[in-house]
């Protein structure tokens, strides 16, 4: 109870009532039914018309499955997603050989969400026996044998798949880490056409999905700002031919003040563009201190921030590739989100 | 066709006939059952006692289960790995609506590999109908229904899961990342017991599973050079209180001449201690210059090098904090094999 409370806590969760698990999975569900019915005072639900029973196990349920197993429990009682059969399922024989085989097709696997409406799951709790309460898996089924109730069947999206084995976590790690990346907001004082810059652009759209501009956005903070702070994870500064992080820093503070990186780590690169032959060697260590300094600092609020310096040649060729790199290297710390790599000074 | 080829060269595969493949799964098998009963003049196999069959999508299938299968085969003359189930199975009526549930501990999910004797499985696909060849998926029900051969069943390691959805990239991408980073080699010059060092590695086992210590043994191309060069991916070769790149030239040239990269990425973190109060910035910039141009040059064969300042403070708490931030770096650096990181000079 601890251990939730502490979460509820950390990502600020409002509109949540806690209720004691059971030693099984149904009298867990057990537990939160007859919460909800008795209508306490101190919990801040009351008896709803319909509940959805779901796993913690699997965290990528979408709204829209939610919003149609809802749909389908009002209109048949019950409801539950379903997902097609990965293997061909067998029953063994008493010797631990194969018996028969199921045709798969006629067959699916059962998962979550699944939805009832509340008079209806609650009966049949009410009414199941001590055995279903220990063994039993399946609310669904309970539904059909003590309140005669099919459930309607919904076709599932693959992201409901449950976390059971430890590459599973792997998984779900690789899929928050791709979609916090795939937003890449570019911050900037020039003008976009500006050519370096336009070509850094492109370098960066090749190797992200969704490359946003924000020009010199940050200066007051309007709806278009907001809407920047609430959905992206990801920011690259530019400060293009200066030595000045005037930007990066109003960019830090605007986000220390939002709430964005409570749920995910945000990464900040601090992009530079230098001209080696004329900046001297003691500058770039000065930048060096001064990222390290910041990204100590910001590191506390889970933002993560380094700096990239970009070598600024007349060439136009070498300029590419450089670009080029510094596209790959923003595209790298932003898809791996390391705390190795925070206060970092790199080099396209 | 071409594309096997052009994998077996890559990867050198030795021992491999290719078969052309069927339109369903089971002429694809059929197929090659075929080319093994020919004893054809250019295929490099003949007929064998015992055949296994297995997925291309589970590829994380171990030499045990294979052993298994293999010995369950001859001995019941077909033999197949299970699953548990990870969710219930349900057989939905006609109106999508549920029919009924399956007792989940009473069925398996049948996997790969799967082994049978050559002349029980062949001459049930040289009995079976079209319909199997066109709409069937298990082989185990094949030798069950045409040659009265029940399978013997045998518990697999949930490592056979089958790649099915994109998630499933991810999760055998971050399989293959974590297996091969496990084990970090550490080369030096110096003894281990000497203070930084002994501390560095204290950093490195808290940050990695292994850590071995390779003291001076590049030397010599003995055996246990030779261990190191097949078994390990990672490498942090450290050069103590000099700016020379001996140690770590010397490992390059070793890993260009081994195979090792041919399979997967190797990573080479390049370790320099630095007082920098001592070293003038423009050294660290010829090193930067240094690590740059080998590290574009090793990459065309697959091996990713990294460079590491660790300032070295007399203060010890200083130090220490400096040598676990370089710990925590180079494991960053290990466990990610980006593209994006080769050739930076990193600080600690």
């Amino acid at each position: 109870m601890e251990a939730m409370r502490s979460i509820i806590r950390k990502y600020q969760h409002k509109h949540i009532s806690l209720v004691e698990a059971g030693v099984t999975r149904h009298r867990s569900i057990f537990n939160g039914l007859n919460a909800l019915a008795q209508d306490q005072p101190d919990c801040k639900l009351c008896k709803p018309e319909v509940v959805i029973i779901h796993d913690a196990v699997r965290p990528f349920v979408e709204e829209d499955v939610l919003l149609k197993v809802v749909i389908a429990a009002k209109a048949h009682g019950a409801a539950g997603a379903i997902r097609p059969l990965v293997s061909t399922v067998i029953s063994p024989s008493a010797d631990g050989c194969l018996d028969h085989s199921l045709e798969r097709a006629r067959y699916r696997a059962s998962e979550m969400p699944q939805a009832f409406l509340f008079d209806v799951i609650y009966k049949a709790y009410q009414q199941c026996s001590d055995y279903d309460l220990e063994f039993g898996t399946e609310c669904l089924h309970l539904a059909l044998k003590y309140c005669d109730t099919k459930a309607k069947l919904v076709e599932g999206s693959p992201d409901l798949w449950k976390v059971t084995y430890k590459r599973d976590l792997y998984t779900a790690e690789s899929i928050i880490k791709e979609r916090i990346s795939q937003e890449l907001c570019v911050v900037m004082d020039t003008k976009e056409e500006k050519e370096p810059i336009s070509y850094l652009l492109e370098a960066l759209r090749n190797e992200l999905n969704h490359v946003k501009v924000a020009c010199g956005a940050l200066g007051y903070a309007g709806r278009d700002t907001q809407h920047i702070l609430e959905q992206c994870y990801s920011f690259a500064c530019v400060n293009f031919m200066t030595s000045d992080f005037h930007k990066t820093k109003k960019l830090l503070s605007m986000l220390e003040e939002s709430d964005l990186s409570i749920l995910y780590p945000v990464v900040v690169v601090s992009v530079h563009f230098f001209d080696f032959k004329l900046v001297p060697l003691s500058q770039r260590m000065e930048n060096l201190m001064w990222i390290r300094e910041f990204a100590k600092e910001v590191k506390k609020r889970n933002i993560l921030l380094c700096g990239l310096l970009i070598s600024y040649s007349q060439d136009e060729q070498k300029l590419q590739e450089t670009l080029t790199q510094g596209a790959i290297i923003i595209a790298a710390l932003i898809r791996e989100r390391s705390l190795g790599f925070v206060g970092q000074l790199l080099v396209a």
